[in-house]
């Protein structure tokens, strides 16, 4: 079976451990969210592709759901000591060494994605991960500062503001002039089930199908599109998805995120059973809906999660 | 006083840090040798101007002579994971924010010369730090291998190869396109003393002066030159240099290197007590010589050899 999930950063790849484990034997294909890649310190930073990278690969802290474990801070202390920030940013001492690969491919001419199987060779995560694109996107936020309007790096809003103001806007930079990389598309037509994990629907996900014709690629595919709602009780269950979703008019419900995907993307859709009064909600709009438990305690329950968002592929499938 | 130095790695490093204490209130001007420099990961790594810098500055492996004290290797480590290297160059956590920080600068369009006053900015090394050049010259040094002669980058000469095999040449190459980083000829114009600190006269000091206008700025000031000798009772004090200076035809001892300099250069020339009976044979060439202790065993005996080395400039002064 070929699988292609569209995955942002530690919600994509938790729910990807528990999918490799639920599919032992699938083709597991990830198409990961690039747009809050940041340039720090002169290296090319890829947060969401090293967090899939790191979790299913053995590498990621597991407390924190990003960087890696077992983790010193050196050379940022000593980049703080010549003035050189950001330091809200916790780019670790084994972590740099990632960063610094990638920029010394990149300069001597390799694409993202040759760069990234590269990187994956080390890890062997078990997935082919791809980036959603080679060319650059830049995800902004805009924001009101003093009754000025002015946009910020997704990282600078995500963990330097902490999406303590409101989003107004959210602005995947470049998306419309960049190309999806080498075989994403190829990947989503052959799909046999394309699944959207409990990622972020508006800065991950959307991200990706920003990139023109990622989008249209996964609408007219013939495999089953299954997402599974990363809202659980009216509140994103990590991360502050609420905060982006109202820069877009979507409400931090189940239903509203099924809804802002659509039917035309979406063949089903997966609730927590706290929210199994959405379930009428969503199939009313013709999207075939299930509730299940949504909460990703461990890999044995994220696992369950997966099997319920496959067991749904092959009941819409048509 | 202006005094201006010509300084490779540790053994210039370590006779500054003498200088300041014979000279406390000079200003001190070193023209550093970047013919050593190289690109490892993406970075630009300047290792005589650094050692300068975190010797003068408190931060230097005081026991190995380069590199950071309390050092760590976790970047280094990770990036062997990737199978990335080379792992022969000692490159450690605290050492790589230096590099990041330069490299960034670099990129960011800033000359070497900036780069090195900006990172001194942190260091206070209590001397002005030129690189000989903000163009790139890399030493190149010829072997034979196999019958077959090529050429290597000077650091897999002297840290990969430990000098093991012979020179055949050093060639400092871009040197005939460089200029005189901004101020070097100014400083070298206005000084009051120039000295040779006892670092390597082919890879150091003979770096620096094959960049055009340095040699004819030092032949033709108005102060006196006095060079001490990196040669003691035959051979290096510390380092291959025997092996260079073979490759450019001259004898490990303190005379004849004081010869290669030539009278051109040298106003004055200091040998090791050792080496007294050298003495007559520097003078009868044209060269002021006196025997006084060369082995920098502590600061004070440094100091000592700073000292004897200006008192021998004010001697010889027309």
């Amino acid at each position: 079976m070929r699988i292609v999930v569209l995955a942002g950063g530690i919600g994509g790849a938790r729910f990807l451990r528990g999918l490799k484990q639920a599919a032992p034997d699938a083709e597991i294909t990830v198409v990961g969210n690039t747009g809050d890649d940041i340039h720090l310190f002169g290296l090319k930073v890829c947060p969401d592709l090293d967090t899939v990278m790191y979790t299913l690969g053995g590498g990621i802290n597991e407390e924190q759901g990003w960087g890696r474990t077992d983790e010193s801070f050196t050379v940022k202390e000593e980049l703080a000591a010549y003035g050189v920030g950001p330091e809200w940013f916790g780019l670790g001492d084994r972590d740099f060494a990632t960063h610094i690969v990638r920029t010394q491919m990149l300069a001597a001419g390799y694409p993202l994605s040759a760069v990234t199987e590269a990187l994956c060779a080390r890890w062997q995560p078990g997935v082919r991960l791809l980036p959603m694109s080679d060319d650059r996107v830049e995800t902004h936020v805009a924001i009101e500062v003093d009754g000025e309007r002015r946009a910020v790096h997704f990282q600078e809003y995500w963990v330097k503001l902490r999406a303590s103001v409101d989003a107004k806007a959210v602005v995947p930079v470049g998306a419309e002039a960049a190309k999806p990389a080498p075989g994403v598309l190829e990947a989503v037509a052959e799909a046999d089930v394309i699944l959207f994990p409990p990622s972020n629907p508006v800065v991950s996900v959307g991200t990706i199908l920003a990139v023109p014709g990622i989008r249209e690629a996964v609408a007219t595919a013939g495999a089953p599109v299954v997402g599974l709602s990363p809202i659980v009780g009216d509140a994103p269950v990590r991360g502050m998805a609420d905060k982006v979703l109202a820069a877009v008019g979507v409400e931090s419900t189940a239903a509203a995120v099924a809804l802002h995907y659509g039917t035309g993307l979406l063949d089903g859709w997966l609730v927590d059973t706290v929210d199994a009064g959405a379930v009428a909600d969503v199939e009313a709009a013709g999207i075939p809906c299930r509730a299940v438990p949504l909460m990703m305690t461990d890999v044995d329950a994220t696992a369950a999660m997966a099997r319920a968002a496959l067991a749904l592929a092959e009941e819409v499938r048509g």
